[in-house]
């Protein structure tokens, strides 16, 4: 999802370190224009697009290189100063906060496409290359790169972040698509993990560990993922039901009957009309999936009859297709800005947003109760799902100026993530624990489990200066 | 792969630690029948289906249950003695030996299925399920685990070694199917990673740092894998070609064009001479794929009107379909009996098998070069592979009265891992390092990414007790 930044909740958990004046002429003697202290830049670099606020960093390195970075680490090891990586700054969770001060990575400028392998459906990339920009690239090969968490974010961010999206419940997440990894180690060392091989058992698996250690175990500085041939036929349609749950049962049947639907998103009444009045769209204001099939033309035939059969069995609408690129592209961009749509819907309002995952028998449970207790709320909110996988997102729509609604907000996430734990999900499908869900994360996956991450933490980072303060405290 | 066991190469960097009697006495007293010092038992435990010998373990415990195993490995952890994770005993590099000594972890009873989540797709078992006795209870639900790597492995053993096997190409290896694991860590604590949501992004991965971890970082207790839908209609027929190079253009063109092959399986003109003499079939003894097609019937007759295409652009044959599933058991039966087949073709032969993966494009290159190579050493072999994948893999027949054999047998290994290697591939695809590969992965990942595993082993196991000496050296 893509949102404004608004940092306005000051966190309590600071623990600043100071940059010494030496690292930071260090950093300008070897860098030059490319080390920034203006507090314009740093104040841009502070902040994500989580709720959260903390000071900025003391400087920004803009890394063109695997030996920038290298480079810049072994001066933070020596210093002992924190070093947050940043791509294009689209977390959600805090990911990017200096929250004990240091400096900001930027690696945006390592945005080039290294090698395309098209034979072999892999590409190499800088991890400042977004998805967006690698599709660009790569569209002459037939292939396509169908990660899609929303946002244009870098490919190092969503590696970072175990990030996923729409097209997940057909192609995966970026656990099942990054194939290796180059990092810079918390020493400055640049290791590779893994090869372009499909498969492997050759030793620990780092590149997996790696993907979604937010930033925390080491710099990201070359990326290699998986490509899929662009689909012969791609197929995406509307359907309208009568309630949430009739689209939610109807998601469920899909999934259970190993439909291999590309895309499958829950877009409930009140976002449509949001999304409606932002993208001047004349969706039904109804709770409705947005889907997309992919394969042979008859195999897309194929699925859209079967899914249009499940749906009538829960009252489901006939599909309204978006036959066109075009049309598709319009009906894609709508859903990806219902997050815009809802602010506008409530203008001032910040977003706090939810990201459980449950099983996919569970979803229901999970959902209703939990649209129910924020209808009592009387919180505004949005709510669209990537429900194929069960995971979906309420964005509850607060008032800035009154701590009280972010305390209800809060409330009703824990209640929601209690409930999801409980239904043995995870209280982060896809955004990340950053600063939000550190609590969240021992209960979810108890202490032992926590305690070997920071086990893990502290002999690879013994200086605990890659991005501190995220996941867990130490 | 099955394999009769054979231990007949002494390994020269053995580094016995002692078992104090003191342990044993606490086993016996702990476990009484359950820990065996009997040899018979012990020497059964010290082996496995490489071609690897050390002296049996001092003791074999029967765990039952997550307590036992933890408490064995507490009793380990206090008198500093290695702890040997066991299934049924079909690991292919040396990963059962107790090459430090002490005691294995015999897991095989433990061996009920948990929790069957069919309307999650998911199922949950302890670590001795194997993967037949896994299907044959989920069958009344419409579910399979596709997974296979020949040999009916355990679940434990499967996630230990990262395996694979025929199913992957379609399907993916254990990597992309184990959802969670309960493990004993190697102070013997019991932690979870994971959950049974499709997709999560809380912290470290810690489910994918165990599986392929070989047991080094502690013992798999219970693993929660997915399940998919039994395909409405699979087909599986047999095509063959004039050349091993026609059959892997094929192939390679399959894969590019993204057809959602089920299994693709080479086996060369030698070796079908051999599974025709071993099985009774009566296979045309030319190069040959063997394919299986999942997915709605109009599908399945889609992918299988491709691929034929495909196969006679290379001057493949008309399909020979398996049409029953009798015939077609017979078939997959024939293929994983390969390795005995190729064993009996020499009697009194031992076989080395080795397991490179390449990206797709430079699998010709590869196989091409290495069957010349081995077919100049006058060495008897039998080639088979999961093409699809890029992985193959040759045994070489050697005699083991002819240490020269053994030698030349190596060096051939040695050339293909290196010609591997240069083509962006790794030394294991699916069988794991054990003893066999530690210099090879040296080679493929780096130093930097093996200190880097080396540190995680350190840490998580600072007494380097969980089978110590295999992926690398401390």
């Amino acid at each position: 999802m893509n949102a404004p930044t608004h940092p306005d909740h000051l966190l309590p958990q600071l623990n600043l370190r100071a940059v010494p004046q030496a690292m930071i002429d260090a950093l300008k003697a070897r860098f030059g224009e490319r080390c920034s202290t203006a507090l314009v830049v740093r104040e841009q670099h502070g902040r994500d697009e989580s709720s959260f606020a903390a000071p900025p960093p003391s400087a920004v390195v803009f890394a063109e290189s695997t030996a920038d970075v290298a480079d810049a680490v072994k001066l933070a090891a020596q210093y002992q100063v924190p070093v947050i990586p940043f791509g294009v700054g689209t977390s959600l969770e805090g990911h990017l906060l200096a929250v004990q001060g240091g400096i900001s990575m930027d690696v945006s400028r390592m945005n080039r496409v290294l090698s395309i392998n098209a034979e072999d459906l892999t590409v190499t990339v800088q991890p400042g290359v977004t998805r967006k920009q690698l599709n660009e690239e790569v569209k002459s090969t037939g292939l396509f790169f169908p990660i899609d968490p929303g946002a244009d974010a870098t490919l190092g961010g969503m590696s970072a972040t175990r990030a996923s999206g729409t097209n997940a419940v057909r192609y995966g997440t970026m656990r099942e698509n990054v194939l290796a990894l180059e990092v810079v180690t918390a020493s400055g060392e640049v290791i590779r993990t893994g090869t372009r091989a499909k498969k492997s058992s050759a030793g620990y698996d780092l590149t997996r560990l790696m993907v979604g250690s937010e930033g925390t175990l080491g710099v990201i500085t070359e990326v290699t993922v998986k490509l899929y041939p662009l689909p012969e036929a791609i197929s995406a349609a509307v359907c309208s039901f009568p309630s949430i749950e009739a689209a939610v049962r109807t998601t469920i049947e899909v999934i259970q009957m190993g439909v291999p639907i590309a895309r499958v998103e829950l877009i409930d009444h009140n976002t449509v009309r949001m999304v409606n009045a932002h993208s001047k769209l004349g969706l039904r204001e109804e709770p409705m999936l947005l889907m997309e099939f992919h394969g042979s033309p008859s195999s897309v035939k194929e699925q859209a009859e079967l899914v249009q059969e499940l749906a009538s069995g829960h009252g489901g609408n006939a599909f309204e297709w978006a036959s066109t690129p075009e049309e598709r592209t319009r009906l894609w961009t709508a859903r990806h800005n219902a997050y815009f749509a809802a602010i506008q819907s409530r203008p001032g309002c910040r977003a706090i947003s939810t990201d459980t995952c449950v099983p996919i028998s569970r979803l229901a449970d999970c959902l209703l109760e939990s649209v129910a207790e924020v209808d009592a709320s009387g919180i505004p909110y949005f709510l669209v799902g990537h429900v194929g996988d069960g995971n979906f997102h309420f964005g509850y729509l607060i008032d800035p100026d009154k701590p009280e609604e972010r305390v209800v907000a809060e409330g009703l996430n824990h209640k929601l993530v209690t409930r999801a734990l409980a239904l043995e999900g995870t209280c982060t499908g896809e955004h990340g624990v950053g600063l939000h869900k550190m609590d969240f994360l021992v209960t979810e996956t108890g202490n032992g489990a926590v305690n070997m991450m920071r086990t893990i933490k502290r002999a690879l980072d013994p200086l605990n200066i890659m991005n501190p303060g995220k996941i867990f405290t130490l």
